[in-house]
Protein backbone atom coordinates (compact mmCIF):
# COMPACT_ATOMS: atom_id res chain seq x y z
CA UNK A 1 0.00 0.00 0.00
CA UNK A 2 1.18 3.21 -0.69
CA UNK A 3 2.31 5.79 1.88
CA UNK A 4 0.67 9.00 2.41
CA UNK A 5 1.92 11.20 5.45
CA UNK A 6 -2.01 12.40 5.79
CA UNK A 7 -2.93 9.29 6.75
CA UNK A 8 -1.46 9.23 9.81
CA UNK A 9 -2.77 10.63 13.16
CA UNK A 10 -1.58 14.51 14.34
CA UNK A 11 -2.56 15.81 18.03
CA UNK A 12 -4.79 19.55 17.51
CA UNK A 13 -1.39 21.04 16.66
CA UNK A 14 -0.79 19.07 14.01
CA UNK A 15 2.17 16.91 14.73
CA UNK A 16 3.02 13.49 15.40
CA UNK A 17 5.69 12.43 18.07
CA UNK A 18 8.73 10.51 16.24
CA UNK A 19 10.90 8.49 18.62
CA UNK A 20 14.26 8.17 16.88
CA UNK A 21 16.35 4.85 18.06
CA UNK A 22 20.39 4.32 16.33
CA UNK A 23 19.67 1.17 14.03
CA UNK A 24 23.08 -0.60 14.88
CA UNK A 25 23.16 0.11 18.62
CA UNK A 26 19.18 -0.10 19.55
CA UNK A 27 19.36 2.86 21.32
CA UNK A 28 16.51 5.32 22.15
CA UNK A 29 18.52 8.61 21.20
CA UNK A 30 15.69 10.90 21.77
CA UNK A 31 11.95 12.04 20.77
CA UNK A 32 10.89 14.69 18.58
CA UNK A 33 7.94 16.12 16.97
CA UNK A 34 6.77 16.27 13.03
CA UNK A 35 4.10 17.35 11.00
CA UNK A 36 2.84 15.72 7.46
CA UNK A 37 5.56 18.11 5.94
CA UNK A 38 8.24 16.92 8.15
CA UNK A 39 7.30 13.37 7.73
CA UNK A 40 7.30 13.94 3.44
CA UNK A 41 10.76 15.45 4.04
CA UNK A 42 12.05 12.94 5.95
CA UNK A 43 11.37 10.35 3.74
CA UNK A 44 12.24 12.81 0.34
CA UNK A 45 15.51 13.57 1.92
CA UNK A 46 16.58 10.91 3.64
CA UNK A 47 17.68 13.36 6.18
CA UNK A 48 15.43 13.38 9.86
CA UNK A 49 13.90 16.65 9.60
CA UNK A 50 11.54 17.75 12.53
CA UNK A 51 9.44 20.23 13.61
CA UNK A 52 10.90 22.66 16.15
CA UNK A 53 7.75 23.47 18.77
CA UNK A 54 10.19 26.38 20.03
CA UNK A 55 10.88 28.12 16.80
CA UNK A 56 7.59 26.88 14.74
CA UNK A 57 10.30 25.67 12.51
CA UNK A 58 11.78 22.52 10.12
CA UNK A 59 14.32 21.52 12.11
CA UNK A 60 16.65 19.21 9.85
CA UNK A 61 18.65 17.52 12.87
CA UNK A 62 22.33 18.32 12.38
CA UNK A 63 22.05 21.27 10.29
CA UNK A 64 23.72 23.55 12.74
CA UNK A 65 25.44 21.46 14.88
CA UNK A 66 26.69 18.38 12.27
CA UNK A 67 25.05 16.41 14.39
CA UNK A 68 22.72 14.87 11.74
CA UNK A 69 20.80 11.74 11.99
CA UNK A 70 20.29 9.82 8.55
CA UNK A 71 17.21 7.85 7.70
CA UNK A 72 17.69 4.09 7.80
CA UNK A 73 13.71 3.18 8.20
CA UNK A 74 10.57 5.14 9.39
CA UNK A 75 8.03 2.57 10.44
CA UNK A 76 4.58 3.30 11.74
CA UNK A 77 2.70 2.18 15.02
CA UNK A 78 -0.62 -0.08 15.41
CA UNK A 79 -2.87 3.46 15.97
CA UNK A 80 -1.01 5.21 13.00
CA UNK A 81 -0.14 8.18 16.06
CA UNK A 82 3.15 7.38 16.51
CA UNK A 83 6.57 6.72 14.41
CA UNK A 84 9.89 5.43 14.85
CA UNK A 85 12.54 6.47 12.85
CA UNK A 86 15.88 4.22 12.80
CA UNK A 87 18.40 6.48 12.07
CA UNK A 88 22.22 6.74 11.39
CA UNK A 89 23.84 8.90 14.02
CA UNK A 90 26.27 11.16 13.73
CA UNK A 91 27.93 12.47 16.59
CA UNK A 92 25.90 12.98 20.02
CA UNK A 93 22.13 13.05 19.17
CA UNK A 94 21.28 15.40 22.39
CA UNK A 95 21.69 19.16 22.30
CA UNK A 96 23.49 18.34 25.81
CA UNK A 97 26.13 16.65 23.31
CA UNK A 98 25.72 13.57 25.18
CA UNK A 99 24.81 10.43 22.54
CA UNK A 100 21.48 10.05 23.91
CA UNK A 101 19.19 12.04 25.68
CA UNK A 102 17.88 9.80 28.34
CA UNK A 103 20.48 10.30 30.16
CA UNK A 104 18.87 10.14 33.79
CA UNK A 105 17.58 7.66 35.32
CA UNK A 106 15.45 7.02 38.36
CA UNK A 107 17.08 4.49 41.14
CA UNK A 108 15.62 3.85 44.53
CA UNK A 109 14.41 7.46 44.25
CA UNK A 110 17.33 8.98 43.26
CA UNK A 111 18.24 10.34 39.62
CA UNK A 112 21.38 9.25 38.75
CA UNK A 113 23.11 10.15 35.48
CA UNK A 114 24.42 7.44 33.12
CA UNK A 115 26.24 9.60 30.57
CA UNK A 116 28.02 12.58 30.57
CA UNK A 117 28.57 14.87 27.51
CA UNK A 118 31.13 13.64 24.92
CA UNK A 119 34.21 15.98 24.53
CA UNK B 1 19.40 14.01 43.70
CA UNK B 2 15.69 12.64 44.82
CA UNK B 3 12.95 11.94 42.48
CA UNK B 4 9.57 13.98 42.12
CA UNK B 5 7.46 12.95 39.63
CA UNK B 6 5.88 16.90 39.86
CA UNK B 7 9.08 17.84 38.29
CA UNK B 8 8.51 16.52 34.89
CA UNK B 9 7.19 18.59 31.66
CA UNK B 10 3.66 17.70 31.50
CA UNK B 11 1.24 18.60 28.24
CA UNK B 12 -1.99 20.96 28.73
CA UNK B 13 -3.54 17.55 29.66
CA UNK B 14 -1.35 16.79 32.44
CA UNK B 15 0.60 13.63 30.38
CA UNK B 16 4.00 12.64 29.28
CA UNK B 17 4.65 10.47 26.31
CA UNK B 18 6.41 6.80 27.88
CA UNK B 19 8.62 4.66 25.14
CA UNK B 20 8.62 1.62 26.29
CA UNK B 21 11.91 -1.09 25.22
CA UNK B 22 12.40 -4.25 25.36
CA UNK B 23 15.71 -4.30 27.92
CA UNK B 24 16.79 -7.60 26.59
CA UNK B 25 16.55 -6.76 22.75
CA UNK B 26 16.53 -3.21 22.92
CA UNK B 27 13.48 -3.16 20.61
CA UNK B 28 11.13 -0.29 20.76
CA UNK B 29 8.13 -1.98 22.12
CA UNK B 30 5.28 0.89 21.92
CA UNK B 31 4.77 4.95 22.99
CA UNK B 32 1.63 5.44 25.14
CA UNK B 33 1.06 8.55 28.09
CA UNK B 34 1.70 8.53 32.05
CA UNK B 35 0.50 11.51 34.10
CA UNK B 36 2.05 12.11 37.58
CA UNK B 37 0.35 9.59 39.03
CA UNK B 38 0.93 7.19 36.76
CA UNK B 39 4.89 7.56 36.85
CA UNK B 40 4.68 7.09 40.82
CA UNK B 41 2.66 3.98 40.53
CA UNK B 42 5.43 2.32 37.83
CA UNK B 43 8.20 3.37 40.29
CA UNK B 44 5.96 2.31 43.40
CA UNK B 45 4.58 -1.18 42.18
CA UNK B 46 7.32 -1.86 39.41
CA UNK B 47 4.55 -2.72 37.05
CA UNK B 48 4.51 -0.35 34.01
CA UNK B 49 0.84 1.70 34.86
CA UNK B 50 -0.13 4.34 31.69
CA UNK B 51 -3.29 6.46 31.53
CA UNK B 52 -5.52 5.35 28.68
CA UNK B 53 -6.02 8.82 26.86
CA UNK B 54 -9.43 7.04 25.46
CA UNK B 55 -10.92 5.51 29.11
CA UNK B 56 -10.21 8.52 31.14
CA UNK B 57 -8.26 5.78 33.67
CA UNK B 58 -5.20 4.49 34.88
CA UNK B 59 -3.87 1.65 32.44
CA UNK B 60 -1.71 -0.89 34.09
CA UNK B 61 -0.51 -2.89 31.40
CA UNK B 62 -1.72 -6.45 30.78
CA UNK B 63 -4.15 -6.10 33.97
CA UNK B 64 -6.60 -7.78 31.46
CA UNK B 65 -4.17 -9.28 28.51
CA UNK B 66 -1.62 -10.83 30.79
CA UNK B 67 0.74 -9.08 28.96
CA UNK B 68 2.57 -6.99 31.64
CA UNK B 69 5.44 -5.12 31.37
CA UNK B 70 7.67 -5.38 34.41
CA UNK B 71 9.71 -1.99 35.36
CA UNK B 72 13.39 -3.07 34.71
CA UNK B 73 14.33 0.82 34.70
CA UNK B 74 13.01 4.41 34.31
CA UNK B 75 14.73 7.31 32.19
CA UNK B 76 13.97 11.08 31.73
CA UNK B 77 15.44 13.06 28.88
CA UNK B 78 17.44 16.32 29.35
CA UNK B 79 14.33 17.99 28.79
CA UNK B 80 12.21 16.05 31.07
CA UNK B 81 9.01 16.17 28.80
CA UNK B 82 9.69 12.36 27.17
CA UNK B 83 10.23 8.69 29.25
CA UNK B 84 11.85 5.65 28.50
CA UNK B 85 10.47 2.61 30.67
CA UNK B 86 13.33 -0.33 29.88
CA UNK B 87 10.98 -3.47 30.53
CA UNK B 88 10.42 -6.55 30.90
CA UNK B 89 7.69 -7.77 28.49
CA UNK B 90 5.68 -10.52 29.19
CA UNK B 91 3.95 -11.60 25.56
CA UNK B 92 3.39 -9.40 22.90
CA UNK B 93 2.93 -5.81 23.44
CA UNK B 94 0.85 -4.72 21.06
CA UNK B 95 -2.80 -5.17 21.05
CA UNK B 96 -2.82 -6.13 17.87
CA UNK B 97 -0.95 -9.21 19.36
CA UNK B 98 2.32 -8.55 17.59
CA UNK B 99 5.61 -8.14 19.74
CA UNK B 100 5.86 -4.19 19.09
CA UNK B 101 3.42 -1.60 17.81
CA UNK B 102 5.98 -0.88 15.20
CA UNK B 103 5.41 -3.02 12.65
CA UNK B 104 4.60 -1.37 9.68
CA UNK B 105 7.74 0.27 7.87
CA UNK B 106 8.23 2.62 4.88
CA UNK B 107 10.22 0.99 1.92
CA UNK B 108 10.09 2.71 -1.34
CA UNK B 109 6.87 4.68 -0.76
CA UNK B 110 5.28 2.09 0.33
CA UNK B 111 3.94 0.23 3.28
CA UNK B 112 5.32 -3.12 4.47
CA UNK B 113 4.33 -4.90 7.11
CA UNK B 114 6.98 -6.29 9.20
CA UNK B 115 5.54 -8.68 11.82
CA UNK B 116 2.20 -10.75 11.58
CA UNK B 117 -0.06 -11.04 15.07
CA UNK B 118 1.64 -14.14 17.55
CA UNK B 119 -0.63 -17.45 17.66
Amino acid sequence: MSFDPATLVYDPNGLIPAIAQDHATGEVLMMAWMNAEAVARTLETGRVTYWSRSRQAFWIKGESSGHVQRLIEMRVDCDRDCLLVEVDQTGPACHTNRRACFYTAIRDGEEVELMAPEA
